[in-house]
């Protein structure tokens, strides 16, 4: 059985980040904070689904939301997405390994 | 609307690793190609169920599968790891670039 307590949560932001309206959203928010309207405003769906695909991203730790007085606004949690990052960059074949230490060799590093 | 080409390719991939026993067989492949045999031996599920996730992780472009005589065998397709891998290193916000800015400086590359 693989540790679940760490392999679910990596788990959880692979499943956030396979939509596309939800990576819209995350890239959108990389350039910073932003209110739930804004957010919903150049996808092509109901407030109430806009509010869903937040909350699975809310879910997996991609996203911090806050109400302020009648606004919800929205901010990226960076960590999370370096959890994820840093999988995948640990799954690189000894093939791979070669050719990253020939191109650090080539770099002079 | 976002580009569909690129972006569910990337949405395939994400997926495709949002399940932890699909991420165990790929922790698997990168050690190099087995029979579908030995990557089922570890899951505690049943063969069509096995192959029914190589099939998602095949779909996805994160694995190849080919059969000699009667024995499938399949290998990492590191590309395409390197890809959604990519994509989570572009979303960086601000206050990370000038937190990997100050990095490169102090390692002073």
């Amino acid at each position: 059985m693989p540790n679940q307590s760490g392999i679910d949560a990596v788990g959880r932001v692979f499943h956030a980040l396979a939509d596309p309206s939800r990576r819209a959203i995350v890239e959108r928010l990389v350039r910073g904070p932003a209110a739930v309207k804004e957010l919903a405003e150049p996808l092509a769906m109901s407030l109430p689904a806009v509010m869903q695909h937040l909350k699975v991203l809310e879910d997996a730790g991609v996203i911090v939301s806050e109400k302020h007085g009648r606004v919800r606004s929205c901010r990226l949690e960076p960590q999370t997405l370096r959890t994820a990052e840093r999988w995948l960059s640990g799954q690189r074949t000894e093939g791979e390994r070669q050719l990253d230490q020939l191109d650090d060799y080539l770099k002079g590093t």
